[in-house]
């Protein structure tokens, strides 16, 4: 059984922004991506296109559409079919009170392979809250959601106009220490007090770092080899494992 | 003027592994990644095809083919095009003796956006030398070179059949540790002694991991999250990472 126009032209529709933001929906490709929407919000799943292997593999909430190979490969967003593509709802915007020792801001973090990739990593690290300012990629994007291997489903995410909103709603919370991540100023990553103790480090966009208007205190990843600077990326998780670093007690200073 | 039918085959060539493989040539596109190529290897630089706006911003060694925009867009292997691009002859491998503290060895790293990645934070931690098995993305290819910025003409990369090779030359230079980094076994990467201690540091194919039959001992990033695992080059970040953060003495533990 083939997808209902319908479904065919919502799924189509998902690999735009535009077309996400009209209907609410996302997509969600691979094995992995989607044992972890499933896992993470399965009530949110509404249809899923899947070959007969794959589907032997997998537990699927909500409909399922069955189809051969060939037919699979008319509708997904990668040139490699995965055998199995879910279309969901997307995740309601968290409004609480954040819980996580500290959270990492995106301040418009334009490329989806580095947007996903820092949720799939800030999930990795066992932080949850995920705050990103307008102009950011969008977090339920195909190309996000595939380099977050789906992570961004259970995170808590939320999206704000700009860096005074952010910093606005930290104090709110009590997250009052804002670090600034800079390639070339600041304190050594390393060494930074208080670095993950009810903070928001923010990080900046891959061509103009962070709005020059944002207040907080500069922090930098020391690059021994001089060269220009990391990709966003790789920044964050550095920044990210750091806290880990400093969680598991190895080597000495605190969170 | 624009190239001469023979400069534009060499070019046009240069996309696939099989043409750079031919005539031992390979493309370096942008700014940033034209700038370090020329800076490290200027004389390999066969030509350079460049808008009047990009020209005035660089120094170019060799011959200089000035196009306009458009005619620019034809050639080039990214849909934004920069407006510089270049073609060179691939460094000859090293063959001298390692100088690095450790050596990152990819063991069948595949993607080529992952091999970029993993260069250019090689380059940044300060590590020149940086060994691959074959099976590893070509990182004279496009896509590698774009990733990377550059940062592959200034490394000494060398090049071999399987790991057993890499474990016999280490060996030659004094280099007896083997580290085989795991999503899950092994000790702490922020407690393992010795890590970075005239050490080979093994990074795993994003599929299959490394070859199973390589020996040494292993080594993890704890991950709080629980989540599957890292992409390969974020791994990669975390460990050339944490050799910096001992190298500048934060923490306490030694490399």
């Amino acid at each position: 059984m083939p997808l209902t126009r319908r479904q065919e032209a919502l799924l189509r529709s998902l690999f735009s922004r535009h077309g996400r933001r009209k209907s609410g929906c996302c997509v969600a490709e691979g094995l992995r991506c989607c044992q972890e929407a499933f896992h993470a919000v399965p009530e949110s799943t509404l249809f899923t296109l899947v070959t007969p292997e794959v589907r032997k593999l997998i537990e699927i909430p909500g409909e399922v559409v069955e189809v051969d190979h060939e037919a699979f490969g008319k509708y997904g967003g990668t040139v490699a079919a995965q055998g199995i593509l879910a279309v969901l709802k997307q995740p309601e915007e968290y409004k609480g009170r954040p819980e996580s020792p500290f959270i990492p801001v995106m301040d418009r973090v334009a490329d989806p392979g580095n947007m996903g990739t820092i949720i799939r990593t800030a999930r990795a690290a066992g932080i949850r809250d995920f705050w990103i300012t307008a102009g950011s990629a969008d977090v339920y994007g195909d190309k996000v959601v595939r380099a977050a291997l789906g992570a961004q489903f259970s995170m808590r995410i939320r999206a704000f106009a700009s860096m005074k909103e952010v910093a606005e709603e930290g104090r709110r919370y009590g997250y009052n220490n804002v670090f600034l991540t800079d390639p070339h100023e600041g304190e050594s990553c390393f060494e930074a007090d208080g670095l993950f103790r009810k903070s928001l480090l923010v990080i900046g966009n891959e061509a103009n770092g962070i709005d020059p208007e944002a207040e907080g205190k500069k922090v930098m990843i020391p690059m021994p080899g001089g060269f220009e600077s990391l990709n966003a990326a790789q920044a964050a998780t550095i920044f990210l494992f750091e806290y880990v670093r400093r969680l598991t007690g190895a080597g000495g200073n605190k969170l």
